[in-house]
């Protein structure tokens, strides 16, 4: 046993600390064991740190758990999450002891892993391993845009810490590394990470796998890093004070734990962090910490009154904070209102006139070079959109000139590096600031790299704009490891997510519009890498009937098509000119582009049938991507032109060519649907 | 200009070192050129170095690219394709001239990034950053296990080194971090991996974004790391003699390069990354080199020869080799016959009697529990089988008791750590030795964190195993963050993947046979968390139906259904029982169990059409996961009880209430499509 070297604050009675953090520690051991389901280990071994941070280091407002200028907490150890909903209970927030009861019971507030939305003063969704340590790098990132936008001499308006525990594994996936390399690079002062160095996973002792030298590690990462007793409580208290007083380097303490601390039996032991400890050893470790055995989800008055003052604590400090706004307000208005317009959903109608038009005079444009005139187009209007690429911005036309590096001045491009799951999860954190947009670009085959950042984006419905191009077989000469196939098939099966593969330019005005507006969660914009023509839109249907996902971009004269013909991107050239083909043959083609399965799916039913009607059942589906999928619009009886299989390296005339997107293809397969 | 500081070997004299350097070089740059799309920038850096590999460190024959104990090279900056094309050509590998000059066309040898398959020589298929990387500590690991298996004194048949050449995004891609954790961890010191420090990026000098200290970082992930510089081939030399003398850490060799080292204009700027470097730069690159500037893919008559010495060199160390097989052979006749055996592909009549056999009256069994117990009866038989599990081998029942342990002693059990992505590219780095049969466990969610690495698996239709447990809401109250929704669609939806879901403990039996045996490219075998029935095959179809894919389990007692309910894994069993209730009420129903779609597409048109008959349009279909895709066995009347959102934390039962993945349901669902 450890108990031995626990060490209390000076400042207080040893034996009322003790209680103190014991409280936390069984509350959380009573709610894995009533849910018997869940992960004791780590609220017991982290109880003390969760007592500093919420006592005596972090700035919060139980009553107002969107304060602004509240200090955030990533649990990155998400399975730990009682340990979280322990400490909001008992400091005031809007938690019921009730909900603890409740941990990981249908509808309640305490699901298993702790989930944005769920209980007041839960940051983020967390529980995939790693995603919380990095986006917590993306909130560091939003502080520091903000401070350097609106921060004032004597009115230090964005000022707070990023705090998180972390665990082993969260320093074993690669996207720790990813976004530490990035914290470190760019300074990120404001992080102070906790990693809870127990030395056990699920499979035993790290050391079956886990040699490497942690703090040289992010000693190498230009982090400040510190080495402390995670029960030594002046230490520890030190230590994370040290980390504050280093604005210029984000901070790693290193605190040796020891997991299911104070169980008799399961202390130190992997058996301990995935199953609730049993009842039996519950007594023997509530025995063992003097701790009464009965009643379970005891809170002594002392404490709760103690933690309380959380709630008074809070409400002073957000009083104080809310007293420098009105100054703030009164000396600098604009700002003010540019701060409180950025808390507000956007409106369409600031950017509206000055959005690029595109013709088919233009002649050619890929759509990923009409993205970035868009981007460039409403960016003086969105202080709070913020991006960039993984190292792809000249391709991805991302970066947009006249607003600076985040880097170096604060401006609202940041380079990801050759980093995408650090951008996806970066994104995340940034967008859970509720003050910015932030969006990433890479090709869309390497969205394949963020999924986890994509997935947890969907989950709190975050609105991210991942700008995703070269799109398909049209990218060319790369060849098959950069040819998107699956991609599209695979981001349209996440729920609330939204996809939007624009045929043209003026599409893509549409499709910005849509991602910066609908407020429905993550959006990927998929654009070409090679030039399409703009559709001529006197002659077909306008661009804005892609914002209800699918539309009727030309039709059978007469309004009964024999044949209708649908697709996405850049396919629907083919199918308008295979249309016209098709009339002089005295065929009636209905062409239907559905850019967006998402939004056409939120249609109303009478239209939905509308465009594509029960008993036209002649259908030919043609997108330069897995066919998966596509059987929802085509029936049984349609056909699909997709890629059954992996692209090849050739010029892209080639490929479409070699793979039947073309209208020869399209006319044939039509005729043979027809026939 | 950089080109003063080039210093050559002593031994050779110094301006035919140039030339046979620049012939590589030249190479490059025309390929490039010619295509008039690709990298040039990093061959021209990195020619010093291929010389170097390949006339003086690697062990290869390139009559025969397939020789068991050659060294791997691995082009980890796929990108650079071209270095080593011209490489493969010059040193008389089965590569034509003529290939190198229809670089990046249609149905080359040469496609724009390194396909495994395409060109002799070609190890592994790199493009996508830090994969190569990532591959070769599989492949390490493959060669250390053979090692372990087969080498005996005097005969090291196992011996050989991996090379790679990496850039600054496979530094910068989490995935790195993860296998370089993991080799540092095993002291993988056949790892010999020069990183091209070239200070350049696709959006800049590197400092825009990576300013960490390489060295540090992989010192801390206990590698040999040394500094060299790019150009200074005794000091390189040196370097590399100090990695190969270094067994029991890999090496890291950190060269300071120069991208298009040698363009008067480009060296050292982003634009000789991805873009031909016109025909102007060339000619005054050629000048600025003493190159004759005509013609084109000039390769000297006397460098030829040069590098052909390899061709003979190759053949004697093979035919050395041989000679010490063949007298291993004779001394180890039964470990010989394993050897040759495992680069066969498996017979599973070794296995067939060792199989586990399940019936009903044992009760309800996970199929993970399953799997366990099928891959405990299979390995005896398998040297090959190596694998283990994402840190959550107690959860994917994948640790075979009796095998060892990989790091400790050579066993078959790998500890893969917290990092799935690294155990996906590890078992395609081992699965490219032809000689294993790779496994990795983690749960069906975190196939996410993996996707780049199985993409890469089904592009190259490695026979890499994946056991994916938890399957569904099913695992309960871990909740959303770990319940896989849209993840059979996503990957169903990758060409060449074979997925797997099986609906009880005999059918996990069958789909364990299908992944050893069925030699097509990944398989991923999809499984429980709870406890399923087994179904009562005497009165149902036998579980070797799902070697087609999908089959009837059950059927109206006419074989004329009145409607057809399909599904895969747990679902199965509310089918079955519905079958059950709707016979009783003179309903017949028919029940399709599509445990794999990618086997069932492959049966013929008539046995498919045998199971979903055209005319029965009334289909349900039941899938605790995303409806995507499912409408192509449904078509557009039919119904598909599936998941539309995302899950939540509950016990197992209250969320298949709670989503409608009851008897009841189903019932009702079937009877309101009958109405």
């Amino acid at each position: 046993m450890t108990m031995e070297s626990w060490k209390g604050l000076e400042d207080t009675p040893v034996k009322f600390q003790k209680k103190c953090i014991d409280t936390i520690r069984f509350l959380a051991v009573d709610g894995v064991q009533k849910a018997n389901s869940g992960h004791p280990g780590m609220p017991m071994e982290a109880s003390d740190l969760a007592y500093l941070l919420w006592t005596r280091n972090m700035k919060y407002n139980p009553g107002n758990p969107a304060w602004a200028n509240r200090d955030r907490f990533v649990l990155s150890a998400g399975h730990g999450s009682m340990l979280l909903y322990t400490m909001l209970h008992l400091t005031g927030y809007d938690l019921p002891l009730e909900e603890l009861k409740n941990f990981r019971q249908l509808d309640s507030q305490t699901p298993g892993h702790p989930e944005y939305g769920c209980a007041p003063g839960v940051e983020t969704t967390t529980g995939p391993l790693g995603q919380g340590f990095a986006t917590g790098v993306g909130m560091a990132i939003a502080e520091r845009y903000l401070a350097g936008l609106f921060n004032k001499p004597e009115f230090p308006l964005v000022d707070y810490h990023i705090y998180a525990l972390s665990s082993d594994g969260d320093m074993m996936e690669g996207i720790s590394s990813e976004t530490a390399s990035m914290a470190g690079d760019l300074g990120l002062g404001k992080l102070i990470y906790i990693y809870l160095d127990n030395h056990i996973t699920i499979e035993g002792d790290t050391a079956i796998t886990f040699s490497e030298d942690v703090a040289k590690r992010f000693g190498a990462y230009n982090w400040h890093v510190q080495k402390v007793d995670g029960y030594d409580l002046p230490a520890i208290s030190k230590a994370i004070e040290a980390g504050r007083n280093e604005d210029s380097k984000p901070s790693l303490i290193i605190a040796r734990t020891h997991i299911a601390w104070g169980s008799p039996n399961k202390q130190d032991t992997a058996g301990a962090h995935g199953s609730p400890l049993g009842e039996e050893e519950v007594l023997l470790t509530k025995k063992n910490l003097d701790w009464p055995e009965t009643p379970a989800f005891l809170i002594p008055e002392d404490v709760l009154a103690f933690y309380r003052q959380a709630v008074e604590r809070g409400r002073e400090a957000e009083s104080k904070w809310n007293k420098l706004y009105a100054d703030y307000r009164k000396q600098y208005p604009e700002l003010a209102a540019q701060w409180e317009a950025m808390h507000q959903r956007p409106d369409p109608s600031l950017w509206e006139k000055d959005l690029p038009q595109f013709s088919p005079d233009q002649g050619n444009i890929a759509t990923r070079k009409a993205s970035g005139q868009v981007l460039a187009s409403v960016k003086p209007h969105l202080p709070g959109l913020i991006g960039g690429s993984a190292d792809l911005a000249p391709s991805n036309n991302t970066y947009v000139k006249g607003f600076g590096e985040f880097k170096t001045d604060n401006g609202s491009n940041i380079h990801f590096g050759i980093r995408e799951h650090a951008m996806g999860t970066v994104l995340n954190g940034m967008a859970l600031s509720k003050a910015l947009i932030p969006y990433g670009g890479t090709f869309l085959i390497f969205s394949d790299y963020m999924r986890p950042a994509i997935r947890l984006a969907a989950l709190m419905e975050l609105p991210v704009i991942y700008v995703f191009t070269h799109d398909s077989i049209g990218l060319g000469e790369d060849g098959p490891t950069h040819q998107p196939i699956e991609h599209l098939a695979s981001l349209r099966a996440i729920p609330h997510m939204t996809v939007i593969r624009p045929a043209d330019a003026q599409e893509t005005v549409e499709a910005w519009n849509v991602a910066l507006t609908h407020g429905k969660g993550p959006c990927a914009i998929v654009l070409s890498r090679q030039g399409l023509p703009v559709i001529d839109r006197n002659r077909y249907a306008s661009a804005s009937g892609l914002q209800q996902g699918g539309y009727i971009v030309a039709d059978a004269e007469n309004g009964k098509p024999d044949i209708i013909l649908m697709g996405t991107g850049a396919e629907v050239h083919l199918l308008i000119a295979a249309h016209e083909q098709l009339k002089e043959k005295n065929i009636g083609a209905r062409v239907v582009n559905i850019p967006s399965w998402e939004l056409f799916e939120a249609q109303s039913e009478e239209y939905r049938k509308q465009v594509l009607p029960n008993d036209i059942t002649v259908r030919l589906a043609v997108e330069a991507g897995s066919p998966f999928g596509w059987e929802r619009y085509t029936g049984t009886q349609g056909k699909i032109i997709a890629m059954e299989r992996f692209g090849a390296s050739a010029p892209a005339k080639a490929l479409f060519n070699k793979f039947g997107f073309t209208v020869e293809n399209v006319l044939k397969q039509a005729e043979s649907l027809l026939a």
